[in-house]
């Protein structure tokens, strides 16, 4: 249903008022409000209780670190610089004083880390279950050329950062969102289309098909597997690495001659990984398999 | 609860992380953020089903509707021009795709109506009950002196925007937002503090005190009262015309010939009230009653 109504807002740019100074509006990881000098980028997410956390495995100062982290995440996918953010905090009754003190605790600390301002918010008490909102905004130099979900080009490499898969079972808590890697991939190299994988690699890399109307192979032996899954057998694991969600890591698509020297730019510390490569929207999404032959992905994932 | 997290966040100037570029952060109606030639300001707020409205009285187009307004209440209260919005709608999982739309529409309509742009947002279902957060933004000229919580003088005029009292029993679905008035009387008028009435009257004023440092006293046969509490017994009625909240009208401190000068302008058809004056903090929140001397009043109202 999620991506039905999503569906349903992206297609009806006559009902989703649009105004010259939005220059991106619904449908990428953020929205963007021109300005002369820089642009402002804000992004909102919610994480829920049962959802993206469980109260019994997950301390509250790790729960109000996710909240952030996954907002900043998006910045980062638009290679955005965060300055502040909003928290909206809606509490089970039974919270007390030093709940909510922990949870902002976990916020502070991260945005700590970032040089970022908690700027406001909203606390309120509710007969529902925890679920907290946090709105980030940054800044960028509008001589900067943005990062979009819509600008991958026929040929262009696929890159992404990081390991794959079992996020849930170990890394959806303390991932690092990827703002510096962004900000110094932006400034240095032309990057054509960038996301994050919030849903799944399978389903973000689709994503960026659709809107950029193009289609992507990548071959699987190549797909970065993370620790929580490398010990399975070879297939369950790739199914989860490019099904999973919540790794939080990029995908861009950039020209193969970048893609050369940024995999060999020793200045970066991130693990960066050329998975694929760009193609005719006529292809689809296709993947090369462990032995061969060229198949089609069904994208698969979590879906909001 | 909320208050003690509230007085705690605002009290720990240390903890909060304070940056040069934040012109107004936590414990105003809205943040701030500093440019060149103009200010961002951007305000969070939650509706929760159970706390701001109920399913069963209320249809969700006029829910959507809701989330919205209150925003722009906020950004109303720093004399912002609202440009967009960011909707986290987090949905009870038998919500249909008609639901979500539904909820939208509400928003939407009043978007149109303020020339808002909706440009994102995230939209999970989850296994809670409806709760709508909305972030707005807007934009106030450089040169023009902010609203402030903090700003009220000694000697200032107070004056309320429209009526009060009754909210959830009549406007608290169908208020506007005072957002033409609030950009009107900024551009022509001196306002040394203004907020807008969420909690209710007297917190809201006591709010403005305690940020002033100041106090003030208000003559109670001049509070305007709303249609919903007209017909009550006058003590009832004025009970809670400075007790209930969501009335969303404005309060304004200004210069004695400021408000004079407001009061008598034409092309305001907005009903404006000099209710009292601003005094010295040690005089605390007072009100002169219906039969003479004045009172103190103990602040009563909603608080989050």
């Amino acid at each position: 249903m999620e991506y039905d109504f999503h569906q349903w807002l992206t297609s009806r740019s006559d009902f989703v008022a649009r105004w010259a100074e939005i220059e991106v509006g619904i449908g990428d990881d953020a929205a963007v409000i021109a300005g002369s000098n820089e642009s402002i980028v804000v992004s909102t997410d919610s994480i829920a209780e049962g959802t993206h956390f469980e109260l019994g495995s997950a301390s509250l100062s790790q729960i109000g670190r996710k909240a952030l982290a996954v907002s900043l995440s998006d910045l980062a996918a638009m290679a955005a610089r965060p300055v502040g953010v909003l928290l909206a905090f809606n509490l089970p009754r039974e919270f007390t004083l030093g709940n909510a003190q922990e949870l902002y605790r976990g916020v502070y600390d991260l945005a700590s880390q970032f040089g970022i301002a908690i700027v406001g918010g909203d606390t309120n008490r509710w007969q529902g279950p925890l679920i907290l909102t946090t709105t980030v905004f940054g800044r960028r130099p509008a001589r900067m050329p943005g990062w979009r979900k819509n600008g991958a080009q026929v040929g262009d490499a696929i890159v992404v950062s990081g390991y794959f898969g079992g996020s849930l079972e170990s890394h959806h808590l303390d991932f690092v969102p990827r703002v510096d890697l962004a900000l110094y991939v932006a400034e240095h190299y032309q990057v054509n289309c960038a996301t994050d994988v919030s849903d799944s690699l399978s389903l973000d890399l689709s994503a960026i098909c659709q809107q950029s109307g193009v289609g992507a192979c990548i071959d699987l032996t190549l797909v970065p597997l993370s620790q929580a899954v490398k010990n399975l057998d070879p297939v369950t694991a790739l199914e989860k690495a490019i099904s999973d969600g919540e790794d939080f890591e990029l995908i861009l698509t950039m020209p193969q001659a970048e893609a050369n020297r940024l995999l060999l730019d020793v200045s970066i510390d991130v693990p960066l990984t050329r998975i694929g490569v760009v193609t005719d929207a006529h292809q689809g999404l296709m993947a090369v398999p462990l032995d061969g032959t060229p198949l089609p992905i069904v994208p698969k994932g979590y879906i909001h």
